[in-house]
């Protein structure tokens, strides 16, 4: 099989992650997060955000995501999201578990934006002691259908849930992908956003994502929550270390513009060359085809791993590490099943 | 600051370790855990258990440990620990978290093993509705003193919990200190532990530890069990490769020897030209000297990093990384203080 | 406002349940449920179920089904229920809570019945680690539309959900209604229910149900399991006395068939004089009207307590205590809206 | 068996809460707590306290107490108690169930008191983040082992806490014993406690308590958080009906001044006429004896139930219906143990 388009983590770490691990890897260094390494990449991540931030390195998205909902929902509350969110489809509850009930409301929207018309139904819905009621938004950016919120869209959906005193968490596992299309990272702290997840491993690091936290107060005993939650890195020089080397390098950048620019080629290449549609528009770094489950079947024989979501499409994702010949290759045979 | 000897997490990854990474990052690889280097690195565990044991691979000892728990105790339930095991003084209630309320009982005993008698009375204690009666037994090996159990003093400990059908947990993250004084890592099955948490980190790994599980019906859905905990690593391959590098190459043996060979300088060191005496018998890793306040005072102003322990005692550990020069000038200081 | 038919719990408690009451209330008794009373009420149980069974009496509905359900499925887990039952829409999120994150998957189906179909097509999903598998399945008898399941309809329900090893739960809160409609209690056993939630508020008690466990190893600490959840009564005759005053005066049966034939006078009526027409075929105590909004306000308005439920139809609930006088009356205020 | 002083809930229900009970049950009305006994009942305990606080009423001491410390700690915190505390003893760990973890630090002190002194050094410990810190001070007022904090011993451990921004939970199942051994109730909020436990149980009412919040902040969606943790009472007027008996018959105020009688009276008996010593001041309605195995055996044996505390010495405990002939007949046993 080959894994190149199976999904964004079938590509290891970037060249400059390992040399950032290889380099943060030397000598003694203060364990739990207190080395000069770790400083150093939050402080990059600071200024890309332009932000005074509290910033975390953690090992898992899963847990990074449920943990920033715990932070603006308590378990008798629910959390609002597009129903074809991370969080709602792919984390085996883990808001729930992190979370300790907390509910989830699926909201729906075309290709993983959170329709507003929708939101704002859901946000006018009395409030019952039977149900949880809502207090926090998550939002994806880019989103699962490869999608990238505009900062209007974005504002369209976080000024009503703010008015109500709602928190927002931000999913940003393919950050760099929305960057790419075009996204101000800039925008994140301007439009209110409390807690961000700050995507590593989709990038090119090893698994590591920053929680990055807008509001301090969201940051009490933050070390004691973390470590509680399993997500307290002994060696933390080898997440941020690796992060750094993609910070410092503007890999982290460079790699999702690369990721989004196959995903554009491959995306032209089936739509010109093969009889299928695509599923949705191509903003980030995944392509996402209607096609036949015969001509899935058979591409999955012919040795491409690669997976039908949930609104039936196939999807193909690329990464910093995708390969054009790798494109034209897979454009060929999408190509051949028609 | 020199952290040479404050911890063992301050040492980085052994070069086998960051060889073993650089060898996995090749090209593209199945997520999730399903790629050809976990599987032999896996294989490497069970074969130096002597055991068809289901092996998983996570980022934190603290989780590991928790979530093995929550398979052996229900919440309404307790586990007996030495009470000052990592479970019970360094983990921020982790347990208490994974597993929605589990009950910790510490039980004494001198230099971190569970006193047989204790237990023996813990174990004759009548059951009542108003209080977590025990479910499980944590052992570590070797202890947060520095101690190992021999293979009869586990089975004293381990034989009567299991005539209740408790089940049995090791906290095994300085195995390797423990496999360096004689213990035989066959003895874990063969004892009838029932969970291992199998080492890494401390042994020359990045942040990876081994969940080992030698009942295979603890195993049922224990991928989404570890997804929901945000265990589950993406890049699988990216914990998985350093813990093949150590282990083919005998490194994570080597390492643990060295490492409790430099403590046995140390240790000799400091009792024979200090006016300092040790407060436990070193069989691993680390040296626990009794010194007052001042000296301790005096020792971190020198610029040595090291901690006060719950019994008073100030602790140096010594890693796969510690240099014989680093200790002789470590004993330097410490006669320096007398 | 009349709050006669706004609820099954707008009526207080039947006359035998306050006998019950006073009389078990004489004199000094073993707390936390080891005394007399409760044994005997728990006897009247067991021998309407034709099952050797663990009885408990616990306060609340919700806390007796997530509990029962966290004895079925592990938080990383999900239960199966019809989307419209109690659990999934009017618990607050209980079973996340005392499940510690398991999660709730709806199923379809007309008038609150479980689509067997539907559940046959959720069985045969694949399972995936980033997906909470099913491990239950949760039934509701009578359902929260007042139809009653046929002993045939659950077999086709359980049947398939047993054979994958799935466990059972039955939501009986209106267990008595099912009764009066026809229902036989010895099937509960016979089919292979594992836990049943056995009502007693809605049948004419104070806040009283009872967990009823047919299989004894689910009972392994139950005691402590109630105790930690809040649902062990220090006074515990104070909730079997009340239960055991229905029980043996056959008011649980009759007051249930009182209600049943209540809410058949009640559609009788509005179908024959009203222009409404009714959304759910009535078989137990409730009875839900297709009526516009204009005229479900105006009902209001008259100083009638009724509902709108999830479906959009207006809902009316007869119990033991309701009066044919007030059916009549309700009857003439709904002909007079047409 | 006699079971007259084996624990406070042995006894029923009191003449007056029967009497509320059978008042609040008559016709229809409105459920979940928005009917007019409760709204009745919330004010007798708001004038009682002289405080504008949020009451509602619930069916368990444990989960009262357990939501209690869920709303000033959060899972990766602690709350500090007297080591003897039900919280801590008694309660199969509620507090980490319903907290999602959250710890229990245990403090010396005499006769159930908390010792200032050991609360200054707890409150003086560093912060690290690998422990619990803890973030709620919990007071037990009549004490598990019958003293009675005077308002001055209250104040010396409420605000050295409340400086340090600690919530304050007492637990007051005791509380008309504390009452009738002189503690005003209107010192709770002047003291700055923010969660109040109201007890109704051992007052005499069925199993009802009362959760008082002072800070309406604290109470945010409490209805919500109720129904989630399973105690919202359908049909709330049948637990505060009998609370509203209590209170407005002043029995809740002479139930616990009898008790206190009998308890003295029980006391000076045994202290008088038997050679075995009061272990504690009796300043509530709980008398504890230092005596041999043997005699409490034969006391046992005799048919008296009484059980040895944690302490080793046995417990007698009075309540609202304890007979004078009764206290004296123990007395005779007793004295004939000699």
């Amino acid at each position: 099989m080959r894994y190149d388009f199976g999904s964004d983590n079938t590509a290891g770490m970037a060249l400059s992650a390992i040399e950032g691990l290889v380099r943060a890897n030397k000598g003694f260094a203060r364990a739990y997060g207190a080395d000069e390494v770790t400083a150093r990449a939050a402080d990059q991540i600071r200024q890309r955000l332009d932000a005074d931030a509290e910033v975390r390195f953690v090992f898992s998205g899963t847990a990074a995501n449920a943990i920033a909902l715990s932070m603006l929902a308590q378990p008798y509350e629910a959390v609002l999201a597009h129903h074809a969110a991370h969080i709602c489809t792919d984390e085996t509850g883990a808001p729930g578990f992190f979370g300790h009930g907390v509910g989830l409301i699926g909201l729906p929207g075309f290709s993983g934006k959170i329709d507003p018309l929708a939101l704002q139904a859901q946000l006018g819905e009395p409030e019952v002691g039977h149900r949880q009621p809502p207090a926090a938004l998550s939002l994806t950016q880019a989103t699962e259908y490869g999608s990238v919120y505009t900062e209007e869209e974005l504002r369209h959906l976080i000024e009503p849930a703010k008015a109500l005193g709602y928190g927002v968490h931000m999913d940003g596992a393919r950050l760099t992908n929305a960057v790419a299309a075009g996204f101000d990272l800039k925008d994140i702290p301007r439009l209110g956003v409390d807690v961000l997840v700050f995507g590593g491993a989709k990038a090119g690091a090893n698994c590591a994502e920053a929680i990055v936290l807008f509001d301090k107060n969201l940051a009490r005993r933050l070390d004691n929550r973390l470590k509680q939650a399993g997500q307290t890195s002994s060696k933390t020089r080898l997440l941020s270390g690796p992060m750094l080397g993609l910070l410092e390098s503007g890999d982290w950048e460079s790699g999702g513009a690369h990721a989004n620019l196959m995903a554009q080629r491959l995306a032209a290449g089936i739509a010109g060359r093969s009889p299928f549609v695509l599923a949705h528009p191509v903003e980030a770094n995944a392509v996402f085809v209607r096609m036949p489950p015969e001509a899935h079947a058979r591409l999955n024989e012919m040795g491409w791993a690669c997976y039908a979501f949930d609104d039936g499409s196939v999807r193909f994702v690329c990464s910093w590490a995708t390969q054009e010949a790798a494109v034209d290759e897979l454009i060929e045979a999408v190509a051949g099943l028609g």
